[in-house]
């Protein structure tokens, strides 16, 4: 990562998630374009949650076959105590690697939660930035029509009563005022950006609200993972039943969790990837009636070859300022001699050309491409880059956990059976009861038989 | 993180570290401004990487200590076969929370790595994007200069000898070479970028590699920590003792490591943070030889009441444009009917002239100081929050690392005596070994026997 990303290159994942096969809720293939209204778009996405839905499915069965034997086979087996030893080795490695497994899916889901955090963070800031240009843009824009309609009609009001004796200069003023509407013309003529200006700033904070209750939602979820991981692994040394019991109910609970999660995940990566492997696109076809192709081309590309569709209209605005400003120098010249009244006029017009000169030299940085390339290819990096990587290790995060909790599902049953049969052996003595001074006198007397719990 | 930072505010993490102590190599306060340039700074970061070494020192001499007295007292306590129970308890709940700690130091480090390692990605990515942004101004001008002094040279020349015969547009071809002049003058009279385009391409090349470098190393520490501490937890499982010496000598290694690490973290945050409180002094302090203040200023605070540096040049440059291509559309209109041998030439320095125009508003947009104003507040917010903070990760890292080594150093040997005991009890039997017939044979036949290795 040590290069500048100097354009925007589709990651390789994104490439990998779209050629997911995209099919409808009435199994035919559609379209894998990304089109978010489209119906058949929307069923392709909600028929990978339902494939998800299915694992759920089976994984639930799969358990409560699993459980149904153990109940079933109970009676079978309970002579069998030569092989006791390896079977409670057995719960033991299971809970082992459940509980490494578990500790791996929050960490690898703390990561992908921040990444995805990030990502997000930088599509909002991109969008931010970009609803900051284009206010600016409306704000001078405004503003220079407000001065060129107010102040310099009230000024050449003025000064076409102090100036109405001699014509040539109420010719001037003309001219000038012609200057003026040329102005406002061209200005009019740029592109609206009062309703894209509202879109942005709605979608970014839209994105930030929703952004925020996901990553808190999944905060909470790694730990809670974390705790019933933690609190699964005491109950199994402490050999509480009631804790087991509480583990195994929020078991179940975080196992759907889990499949819900990968559901969701996997969903919104395809869509996400769907956008990223072609944004232009959409895009243009999202633009294509507010505002004109050549528009949106010179902001998608930015390229130095690409004319500037703004150009005529700030080279007008250019030429009519220097326009009116030689005329009005012209006329500070000659006639505030003859008529001094009309100085302050002069200079207040002199002083808001200036301004309007100050104001279209912004006005040609904010409409440039770079500013608003940058903000896109920003967005999208944070979106493709950070933003899928963050789901991808959300997706990984709910496997593991899923299978986590599976392990930990099948190892506690058998770890209760274990208990059964001891607590069948030595059911004189509570030795749990840290309290019983038995238990105690047993285990400090003879060290041996204290050992006699360990599962290995 | 959800609102779009519009402006950088430093964060409070840095205010923290900037109020370290700033103290000479000769124990006298030094001023805390960042200034890497001046000895006595230079020497008040060194005196924070020697305070971490004297803890360093404190620390094996702690270890020493320890490990002495145990080998010193071994014989008085070697009878003491009632309270050896609890003793090994200590030792297995010792190792057991270095092997978290240890966990917990690599979760923080994986994360204040990655964090760092972006935060610096951000700083890299706008010196970049600064670099390419100053290039951009030198092309345009360089190829402005180039056409006004060479094409249009020749265009003129041709017509000159086209027109001899007429004094007039002789004339108006010496007032366009006037213009063209002006033009040259106004962009000689932009500071040169040159210069600087290079520090900084050099500098974020630099930064590049050498975070490269510290990344790397510090995952691989990290990595080597995690194996230190399984391999170590798996020495005192399997109470295999090449292991377990094989660790310590690792250990006390990664010891040392540790607290490098926090020494040469620590010294870097708090001088990054010197620099993060008042960023904006260093800068002005750094290139007030090189560009006026003026324009520092313009592009350090980018304020919308800011006067624009380069607006005369450019209304300068943009006037003569106009007034040439006037010029031009008039000399096309009067005298190619004339002259039509001339009409090439007149075309072509149109075509130059309506080049030089877009050349114009391209430099009036990179000129401006939101683009490479931008570029600073995100290098500025990369450093003193992304990068700060993953220095402060790492910190606590090396702290928690070095916290959990010295656990585990003081529990070995412990576990070791432990050893010894049990050996002197049982050293007929190898029970270690796995292809001991024997001692399978005791463990298969007698579980209860089978368990007396276990510590707690």
């Amino acid at each position: 990562m040590s290069t500048a990303r100097v354009d925007y290159i589709a990651p390789w994942w994104t490439y990998w998630l779209h050629n997911f096969p995209h099919i409808n809720l009435r199994l035919k293939p559609v379209d894998g374009s990304f089109n978010p209204q489209e119906e058949n778009y929307q069923q392709s996405l909600i028929f990978l949650v339902c494939v998800v839905a299915a694992g759920l499915g089976l994984n639930l069965l799969f358990l409560a076959i699993y459980l149904g034997c153990l109940c079933c086979c109970r009676s079978d087996e309970e002579d069998e105590e030569e092989t006791k030893r390896p079977r409670s080795c057995c719960v033991t490695w299971t809970a082992v690697i459940a509980g490494l497994l578990c500790c791996a899916a929050v960490g690898v889901g703390f990561y992908g939660n921040s990444e995805m955090n990030d990502g997000v963070y930088q599509l909002t800031s991109s969008l931010y930035h970009a609803n900051h240009t284009l206010k600016g843009v409306n704000t001078l824009v405004s503003g220079t029509m407000d001065s060129m309609q107010g102040s310099l009609k009230q000024h050449l009001a003025r000064l076409d009563e102090i100036f109405a004796i001699r014509g040539d200069y109420i010719q001037t003023l003309r001219f000038i005022q012609q200057m003026a509407d040329n102005i406002i013309l061209q200005l009019t003529g740029l592109p609206d950006w009062g309703q894209t200006k509202v879109d942005l700033a709605r979608i970014a904070d839209q994105t930030s609200y929703v952004e925020y209750y996901r990553w808190l939602t999944y905060l909470l979820l790694l730990i809670l993972d974390l705790v019933i991981c933690l609190v699964a692994c005491l109950g199994l040394a402490k050999q509480s039943r009631w804790l087991l019991t509480t583990m195994m109910m929020f078991g179940v609970l975080t196992l759907i969790l889990s499949w819900v999660s990968l559901g969701v995940d996997t969903a919104t990566a395809v869509g996400t990837s769907d956008f990223c492997v072609a944004p232009d696109k959409f895009i243009m076809n999202l633009t294509h009636n507010g505002i004109s192709t050549d528009i949106v081309h010179y902001y998608l590309y930015c390229s130095q070859s690409m004319p500037n569709p703004f150009q005529q209209a700030l080279t007008i605005y250019q030429r009519s300022v220097t326009t009116m400003q030689i005329q009005i120098q012209g006329l500070l010249q000659f006639a505030v001699p003859v008529f001094p009244t009309a100085e302050r006029d002069l200079l207040g017009i002199q002083k808001l050309l200036n301004g309007s000169e100050a104001s279209l030299h912004q006005l040609t940085a904010l409409l440039d491409c770079r500013s608003l390339h940058k903000d896109y290819l920003d967005a999208l990096i944070g979106v493709c880059y950070d933003g899928v990587e963050g789901l991808l290790y959300l997706s990984l995060f709910s496997l593991l956990a899923a299978t986590a909790f599976c392990a930990m599902l099948c190892a506690i049953p058998r770890a209760w059976r274990h208990f059964d049969n001891r607590d069948r052996d030595y059911d004189d003595i509570d030795e749990e009861d840290p309290f019983n001074p038995q238990a105690r006198r047993i285990t400090a007397h003879n060290p041996v038989r204290g050992q006699i719990h360990s599962f290995c």
